[in-house]
């Protein structure tokens, strides 16, 4: 019964987070909406998406088509020698709500996958090189995520870097905030000790 | 950074099993599509939601507006003496896949909801009392869920279709098929043991 529905659970299955079961509760649920209110509000969203929004062409983060390169990369009141390079916009979001960073951004749209053996380089780590070389950063701070990937993804970064001078950082690994030595992980705890600084 | 995404993301956020934080993943996700193909193919999967999908103007079974009424009921090979009231359009996907049940169905588009206080009963309660007298339907097999609101609901129905003579049946509550009785909760084993059955 459920047919005439397949393209719409289809194209919801598809999105992350989202399996058959919750794509198919979904579509039934926009069906029963007779006034069709919902699906006519995510259609307007989706239009606009494509009409209005977009990833910065210097950074990488979300911004209006009307404002492209976005604010952070405009904002005059912001660091320009230190860059902090992320896997994806959305932790963008993140530093900028830690409140701990007053640079510009790169977002790099992925990172390296030596597990899948690609020596296909993504093109945004030539323009993030180029554009170190060009704006003469000094800091180049790596805020990546702690995986395998994104280790290999911070060797490689280091060393491509390396001719343009600047200096390459990368965040702590360490104990989150507010938790005890009891209930963290061995593997954070070495790293964590291997970090510690003077007080 | 996100605010250019917030439509997207309220509208996201509305269907049933995204939260916010889903919604946001999406979002980003979709932004990120450079060729857009994964938000083409949801907003085309839309429109056609609003062009060519309808409930069953008799059943409420989800069905193409080209066949309305929809085939289960239209299905000459079907008893039509036999109707199966469901709570909801998607019941009725379960209750075809189950082989159990070779009738008519009719979906009530929700059930009573004493808790919260509502007298205003559901428009589809009369249009099945209608149907019931006017087909002069035998059986009718209440297929709903086992709660409370549910459990008024058959109440309600039993009563409200006793004048047209048709017989009300419910679907047994009992342990679920390979299950034992080692991992049943009590409500549920006292209700099978209710609906104990001569061998």
């Amino acid at each position: 019964m459920l047919e005439p529905l397949e393209p719409l659970i289809r194209a919801l299955a598809r999105l992350p987070g989202i399996g058959r079961r919750t794509a198919e509760r979904i579509a039934l649920r926009l069906v029963r909406d007779r006034s069709r209110s919902l699906a006519h509000e995510l259609r307007r969203a989706l239009e606009e998406l494509d009409d209005a929004i977009r990833l910065c062409r210097r950074c990488g983060a979300v911004t209006s088509a009307a404002e492209d390169p976005c604010r952070l990369c405009t904002d005059p009141h912001r660091e320009s020698g230190v860059l902090c390079v992320v896997e994806d916009p959305a932790d963008i979001e993140q530093v900028e709500k830690s409140g701990g960073f007053r640079g510009r951004y790169f977002a790099l749209m992925g990172k390296l996958s030596p597990m899948r053996g690609e020596s296909v380089v993504n093109p945004r780590f030539e323009e993030l090189c180029r554009r170190v070389a060009e704006e003469r950063i000094g800091e180049v701070v790596l805020a990546l995520n702690t995986d395998m990937e994104s280790d290999a993804t911070a060797a490689y970064l280091r060393d491509r870097l390396a001719p343009a001078g600047a200096r390459v950082t990368r965040i702590a690994v360490g104990l989150p905030a507010g938790s005890g030595i009891a209930y963290s992980d061995p593997v954070t705890l070495a790293a964590a000790l291997q970090g510690r600084r003077p007080l």
